[in-house]
């Protein structure tokens, strides 16, 4: 390969010490993920044009996959993936026969969608997801477990890498139909309602008052536009926002009476209540939560980072009816998804993340001559052999030139054939038996540093 | 997602069982490659048609990469990588400033082609490279380093995980070149022979020789058939197969003098030799190695495993004096992949190699009843933090019908609010707290179970 090279925006690409802080990323959240039991799976890169084309608006952002000497007429087929939703709900059909139910399964893999790059969006990112799906039917449990898992995860991240605390919103659509129902609204409108308010963090109160009041809607059995009193209560609603299960009083306070409200009501309180008391300060319940497009049935799940508020939503899911269906068994689930690209690309490009080191490497075993290279591949074996990262100098330069190329990797350590190692960012130097010589725990491996959030 | 669902032959997807073998697989070749102080780094999926193209006869297996929307006649730009080579040296090329050289780097992704899928051929398959790539030089002696890190981590995958062992062959096209010259062939026509010989395995020394002899070339300055004599030199060159250096005087016998022939004999002995001092029994020289179309120019290895042999190569690589060139700076390398997927596939798919469960769970908490669900959540996070996995049993059935949910997942360990801990595999149920008790190392996570290879 010759030439010079462009890079291609939005595919982001690590150097390799933002790689290491990616890897504890993906590492810590996998740890998490499977202390709760939740099995990896991967999945293809690609699948069927018609099974990604199948969720709504998506599918101007789908790149499609051809040989490139497929005939020209030839229809694309498969299209890369552009969320981990889709190919899990064909895994999930696929292997219904063996795998066991409720099946609880971590996936961490690349995504690609079409868009135009901009802050925060990319063709190719990683996400990293959780999911529980039964078989035929799922415990409300798993909607109070879930958020808790992920928290758990995120929390772990803020506690061992530094990484910006979050907070998640939780609210439930069947709350929020409830309380359209409860006020009026045709069944057949409430998706109308719940997307308007949607748009409440983008438009504000006018905005989704202008929006609700922008058309006639079936309400209590006459075709009407919603009145002002209407709208306020909804607006009312909206603004509800509490760390406890208190917003159930403000929501009785509108005075408004629906079965399926005091269900939402119920489960709402229960995730929030839980939270609260085992991961304390990072769940809210925000009413205005909707998820508008999203085909969920009952809880959602929204998530800020501090400090990359402007991303919008760094970890978002829900509950929904119906993953996946082969006409007889109907597989409802619960999932949440991570956004590791989104939160890495910014947090390790302004330096807010790094590593300590750019490469595994502990010690670097020093070279006198060609001749003894052998006895320092001895050396860095014995140290390997032992768990200790250990490469060996590529040229026998003056040891200053060696000392150099540990530095300027990071490589805490040289080696000397004097039997001799080397701290070289103290200069302290000590005689050592490679059989024996144990570095402290934090030279082992690269550390994720964290520097103050710049920008 | 709706509707039955046909496997798409050529992208191989694991159950969670078999991913367990595969993250297993994957967690020690990636230990191995950083304890000799690889850097990771992943590339994006994607590179431009014109990149990918331009490495000769694969461009007719490449998928070709378009947004769903592009107008009909915009040229498709982008293909998915085929190999993990072409994206390094473009990564290279882009981040040179970033990075110090030699760079040691260890890739493990997916890879497409779009080749009729067979067995040990897939559409999608992963790989794991690992190249050490200088700016400028490299020293020769990285064409020793190299397949002995590669040995290594394939001799742990044996040791630690069952999977069959692996012998490579090594060969050098140095010395290759240099007897071809040594016998009168013209510089321009070794290419010719080499990849002749390279034809050796699938078409035997009759077939060999009828290609050799199948058009004149220049000998001695003379356009000829290449004699009968010359033909029995190259295949007697072929025939040497050394687990020592003792090849060098195998091939001094045949009579043939070169100075490129003695530097590629002097090369291939320090490798030979050094790995077997190091990693004895899995390496030998075998003179008929070549490596045909691949651009290498010095040490050309291939790794074959035990019982696997119908697969061809499982691991190949060798030296290439230009990985990539700007222009100004040129880079050598020196490389070998291993065929993750290539390997993986038929060991857990004909049951060689598996999982002890299909889930990270170790113990599955019982739950009395939904009131007292969030004791047993307490109870699974006091384990939990002990590093112990533990999930909460879904529903709150009979005992035995919990018991069941463990067994069919492979979980060895039911808690009870008893305060009591049963291994449902021998029965044995004792008095344990969740803030101590301890379960033997072998069941902390899934083991990778060995079977006999069948079929």
């Amino acid at each position: 390969m010759a030439g010079r090279v462009t890079p291609m925006a939005g595919f982001p690409e690590f150097l390799p010490e933002g790689r290491i802080v990616e890897q504890r990323v993906l590492a810590s959240l996998a740890s998490t993920f499977e202390l709760h039991g939740f099995a990896s799976i991967e999945t293809r890169a690609v699948e069927p044009m018609d099974e990604l084309a199948r969720k709504g608006e998506i599918d101007k952002e789908v790149y499609t996959v051809k040989r490139l000497h497929a005939a020209a007429d030839e229809a694309a087929e498969l299209g890369l993936h552009f969320d981990l939703t889709v190919p899990f709900a064909r895994y999930v059909l696929e292997h219904a026969g063996h795998l066991q139910f409720p099946f609880r399964r971590y996936q961490m893999q690349k995504v690609w969608r079409g868009e135009r790059p901009q802050d925060g969006r990319y063709r190719e990112f990683a996400q990293a997801d959780i999911d529980i799906v039964g078989q035929g039917t799922l415990a409300a449990h798993h909607d109070v477990e879930l958020p808790l898992v992920m928290l758990e995860a995120l929390e772990k991240l803020h506690r061992d890498l530094g990484m910006p605390p979050v907070t998640m919103s939780v609210n439930n659509r069947q709350l929020l139909e409830g309380f359209y129902r409860g006020l009026g609204v045709a069944a057949t409108e409430t998706a109308f309602v719940l997307q308007s308010m949607d748009k409440f963090d983008k438009i504000g109160p006018a905005g989704v008052r202008a929006l609700l009041q922008s058309r006639t809607l079936e309400l209590a059995g006459e075709e009407v536009t919603m009145p002002d009193d209407l709208v306020d209560k909804c607006l009312a609603l909206a603004s509800i926002r509490t760390a406890d299960a208190s917003f159930v009083d403000a929501v009785r306070a509108l005075g408004v009476q629906d079965p399926l409200l005091d269900a939402g009501l119920e489960k709402l309180a229960a995730v929030v209540e839980t939270a609260r008391a085992l991961v304390p300060g990072r769940m809210v319940a925000d009413l205005k939560i909707a998820r508008g497009l999203d085909y969920y049935t009952g809880t959602v799940y929204e998530t800020t980072m501090a400090g990359l508020e402007s991303l919008g939503s760094i970890s978002s899911g829900g509950r929904y009816d119906s993953l996946a269906t082969d006409g007889r068994t109907t597989y409802p689930g619960v999932g949440l998804s991570v956004g590791v690209s989104r939160i890495l690309v910014p947090l390790i490009g302004r330096g807010a993340l790094r590593a300590s080191r750019s490469v595994p490497t502990c010690v670097l075993v020093a070279v006198d001559s060609e001749e003894t290279r052998t006895q320092a591949m001895a050396t860095a074996a014995a140290l390997r052999a032992r768990g200790i990262a250990a490469e060996v100098a590529p040229v026998a330069d003056k040891y200053g030139k060696q000392i150099r190329y540990a530095d300027r990797r990071g490589i805490p350590y040289v080696w000397f054939s004097t039997g001799e190692v080397k701290d070289i960012r103290t200069g302290d130097q000590v005689v050592a038996d490679p059989q024996t010589w144990t570095p402290p725990a934090a030279d082992l491996a690269p550390q994720v540093v964290q520097s103050p959030v710049a920008g």
